[in-house]
């Protein structure tokens, strides 16, 4: 019989298909059509020459030889960052002007590089400048929420090939975040923890859905995860925000951020995927009850009519076997 | 600027990309590849003549000339119909015993039929089948939620051609209905008014985003939209279950959605979609304050990791610009 599980963190319910879940190396894509990717393209707006190409620089990583990371503002943003935030309510209708901040970080000069193959030092420039932009856009009073996410392959949003992540500051809060910190704060009211704490303590002890491990944070895939191989990175120590991470934290979390997307690359033939981090901005009291993490969802199905009609997910893979599978996958 | 609206029966965000917006025939697509569908395939499980391909037939509708709609249930179950409603509390972790009930709808003999070219005749007999296993499965007091939904071709999840549906009902009320509900009692508290009731009366007043109407259901984009082209069907009278339809207002939900479909088809060149029923199941007290209605989503754009990582959407099309065009579509 399936099993329905429900995460605890979001009240989301998924069915777990067990029946009829496919084996781990189902999931390994076919392998990405032929044809080199030049480690250099002439027409690609981030590869290193064609700096004249990107609008706005707003931030820099520069090595012996040139930039290591770049951000630029997004050429096609979704929001415009001057302007005021005005809240119009027109009868039923509410909006508000669209003022906000989209940036682009193009992660590495090499054109053909994948994220899952940086080294842990350049993972740590990629890291620590999300960190720098989190922290720098924070500083806007007009922001509400900061997503930092990335799409990687066609499947998750992207036909750019050169490593990039980018970054939304938003003037108001997402129902999906409010939903999320309501429920912490309930759960924080209940039984005096923090739910991603406790959630943590537990996979910690059980055991069988965790991916990897370093001193400061622990890879897992949720109990109740949403789709095949979806995982979670928590942060070990309690804190609601990004920008509260220690300096010796930021190599660590780039550190295990790698190797979990090189056991995906590795195990799974470089599947597409979108990460984010999840975090609150921490200016309203939220230290106590709410925890920041990063969510990996690689896209190894289609959602459909279902998902769309439900709120609910099908996950046909098993997360036990799923992130046995992962554990077991080497990185050369 | 960029403008954020939000949806007051969800409470989702949208941004509405007005500058970086396309035009609506910029989302008419390529024609689908060469290759014509035969009407008849021998491997189809749901071809006439291939009956016994498919398992147990829960319902049919019948012809002078064999059956015109069949349901069977799903060969490859997302729950199982047999067992009891089983709720586990095991520490953190969740579960409920997966029963339910996952139904295939057969909505027609012929396999290269779609759904936008049935007759009305053919599409009252699908959306009474609709209604018929609606009724019998909420009979079941295992089931806490109905979903019907469709999805047409690839990038909605399906790649059987032969038109068809499908019917979840669920042991548990998903969260994403759960909140609609929530929001829908709040709102209801706030004014004595059904949410759904008081968006309606605005549409028909407004009338910029109202796509189609007949005597009994109107179909317009929400003015918060979440992507282009994304469209609901409301029904005039005030009902929170879709099983309160009467029946004059089967045929008329027919020939809208009907119409609806066929817009989309003549107008878009046929895009992929995915559409469902968001029904209460009115055991509750919710006849006041929920309104059942068809959300359809037409499968134009993907979505990646802004939509994941916030919740919220970016919509490339104006709402108010594609209704306009989906208006001005002339159904031959």
């Amino acid at each position: 019989m399936p099993e329905l599980r429900q995460n605890i963190i979001t009240r989301e319910w998924v069915i777990v298909a067990k029946e009829r879940a496919k084996r781990p190396h189902e999931f390994v894509r076919s392998p990405r059509p032929a044809g080199e990717i030049p480690p250099y393209e002439p027409t690609c707006p981030f590869c290193v020459g064609n700096e004249e190409m990107t609008v706005r620089e707003t931030y820099r990583v520069s090595g012996d030889s040139g930039w290591k990371v770049r951000v630029v503002l997004n050429k096609y943003p979704a929001l415009s960052p001057e302007g005021d935030r005005v809240r119009r309510m027109d009868g039923i209708h509410r909006s508000m002007t669209g003022v906000g901040v989209n940036e682009v970080i193009i992660e590495h000069p090499r054109h053909n590089l994948t994220p899952a193959l940086y080294s842990v030092e350049e993972m740590t420039d990629v890291v620590g400048t999300y960190l720098h932009r989190y922290r720098e856009l924070k500083k806007d009073p007009r922001i509400e929420a900061i997503i930092i996410f990335k799409n990687h392959g066609e499947s998750a949003g992207t036909s750019l090939v050169h490593p990039h992540a980018q970054v939304a500051a938003m003037p108001i809060v997402p129902s999906q975040i409010r939903s999320r910190m309501e429920e912490a704060i309930r759960y924080f009211d209940e039984t005096g923890e923090c739910v991603f704490c406790t959630t943590l303590r537990h996979e910690l002890q059980d055991r069988h859905r965790i991916v990897a491990e370093t001193p400061h944070f622990v890879a897992f895939m949720p109990y109740a995860a949403l789709s095949p191989f979806h995982l979670w990175i928590f942060p070990r120590r309690h804190a609601a925000s990004f920008d509260e991470i220690f300096d010796h934290e930021v190599t660590d979390l780039a550190s295990i951020l790698r190797t979990v997307l090189a056991k995906l690359y590795h195990g799974l033939n470089d599947p597409d995927y979108n990460y984010s981090i999840r975090s609150g901005l921490a200016r309203d009291g939220q230290r106590e009850y709410f925890h920041w993490y990063v969510a990996i969802i690689p896209r190894l199905v289609k959602t459909a009519g279902f998902e769309i009609g439900s709120g609910m997910y099908i996950n046909t893979a098993v997360p036990e076997e799923s992130a046995q599978f992962l554990r077991d996958v080497r990185i050369p």
